[in-house]
């Protein structure tokens, strides 16, 4: 994974790279029980980033893009279709998007657009850079984005869980960063929240700086226990860490831990604009995976899988 | 303003201090025309804070909630009543608390909460960190705190400046900032978000890590271009330079200065664990104040008050 990149004569950074991660874990969990279902949606996802960065003028946003729509449609990981149900019964969608020219969207509590990420892109291209509820879900299809009813994202194994796990973090949340072959980087988080969560609760993943964040240097997208990322501004300062110069691993890690202290867990991918990968967490397992140019794409599901 | 704090023979601090802003105004703004109306509100904020902090227990969490609801009960600022109005005339209001022990909470798009600043230390009191919409007035009505109608926010002047001027940034968010006699931090804002909004909007205030942010080193509050705070992750970047070394007021500078780089204006105040404060803006005007025990309050309006 933390394979440096290759670099051309020029110094020019000469394979995209695209990570991803499907949640940070608890045990038992589903991804772990189907891990061979998780692995090839896994591979799709990384399969779909890498259809974008290899076609024409193909980005590291649209290759994140890609990536996210691909595991949102997936419906065992906690984000779009399959997504954990609030304590209502209803289903309260949030994401994010930043580029690393400082761009930025995101939506949180949308109920009725298919793909989330892409709410957030439509986002993006407005002034606003975060917008809520049904007022998100407007915009989205102002921009003529596919839109659905509450019950395509409600899967009978979340109303089963509900009932009988009530409230608990599976943290399947996903996530993709890409820096792509001119240097772009680009950071995007999609998630369906806590299971149980009140409406009307937003956690780390829709704001920028907390679960997502892109500048010159980083792309990171976080997951886990949303509000201790929210209490230590994870992803922002990840960015203020390369920029006094700490490697990408250790400036992870070292977010990771701020997570800890205040009592949090979870894991984040991130790369940097060298192409550096690092994908940490603190779980029994966080299903993820990396694709290189020139490399074919490789998934994990457990720590143990390394 | 940056008068060093003192200390007692045994380094502790001996001088609370708190620092407030009342936005980073553009030219022309009500808060120039009315100087000597807002210069009485600022004091009046900072007596509250005062009163707090010279009381029995009361901490830095209860001094910023003070002298902001001060503020959001003055017409002439935009936070609580006198907010600027929505698109549709409606009106949508923010706030943010968190301490340096990292606990904070958060409300935004609430219409129903008197006082938005007591709903986001209603939000600190739950599991959550960020509520948004109807529930998060519910979260504030259930923890007992006093409900209005929104007519009680819309005055006559932001319905006239609604059809006149239609959008528009008056950037006449407030803030508070304290260090406390135990070297507890706390940093809160609050805000009706920008004139002609598209309902659901939500800007940097409400955003832990963006315009909010308090840690054992250093707490801070913006005001501004709520986007362009967002994109550069302002309060959290302070936060991380400290940290790395960095004294508050060059700290503060540079992460104004990444606002400005991604087109931005606004401006912010923050205090350290030192006691320093800092109140930079870019603007014609920023209301501000400071506060130390032992002192009177200070306020100032234009950059040529100093």
């Amino acid at each position: 994974m933390a394979t440096p990149p290759t670099r051309d004569a020029a110094g020019a950074l000469s394979a995209p790279v695209v990570a991803i991660h499907a949640g940070a874990a608890a045990g038992n969990s589903i991804v772990i029980e189907q891990a061979q279902r998780c692995r090839t949606a896994l591979v799709q996802a990384l399969d779909a980033a890498r259809a974008v960065l290899e076609g024409d003028g193909g980005d590291a946003v649209a290759a994140v893009q890609a990536a996210i729509m691909v595991m949102e449609a997936f419906e065992l990981f906690n984000a779009g279709r399959g997504a954990v149900l609030c304590s209502d019964g209803s289903v309260e969608l949030s994401a994010a998007v930043m580029a690393s020219d400082r761009s930025a969207g995101a939506v949180a509590a949308v109920q009725k657009t298919k793909y989330p990420i892409a709410g957030a892109l439509a986002v993006m291209r407005t002034p606003q850079v975060l917008m809520v509820g049904t007022a998100a879900d407007a915009v989205a299809a102002q921009a003529g984005l596919e839109r659905v009813d509450s019950d395509y994202f409600i899967t009978e194994r979340q109303r089963r869980r509900l009932v009988e796990i009530a409230t608990g973090a599976d943290h399947a949340t996903v996530g993709a960063v890409c820096v792509d072959g001119h240097g772009r980087l680009a950071a995007g988080t999609s998630t369906g929240g806590i299971r149980g969560q009140p409406p009307g609760r937003v956690g780390d993943c829709p704001l920028i700086g907390a679960g997502t964040w892109a500048d010159p240097r980083v792309a990171v997208s976080c997951t886990g226990d949303g509000e201790a990322f929210i209490r230590s501004g994870v992803a922002r300062y990840i960015g203020a860490l390369l920029e006094h110069g700490l490697p990408l691993h250790e400036a992870a890690q070292r977010a990771l831990s701020e997570v800890a202290e205040v009592g949090g867990e979870g894991g984040l991918v991130a790369v940097d604009a060298d192409g550096n990968a690092a994908l940490p967490f603190m779980t029994v397992a966080m299903p993820r995976g990396v694709w290189r140019a020139g490399d074919e794409p490789a998934v994990w599901i457990t720590a143990d899988d390394d």
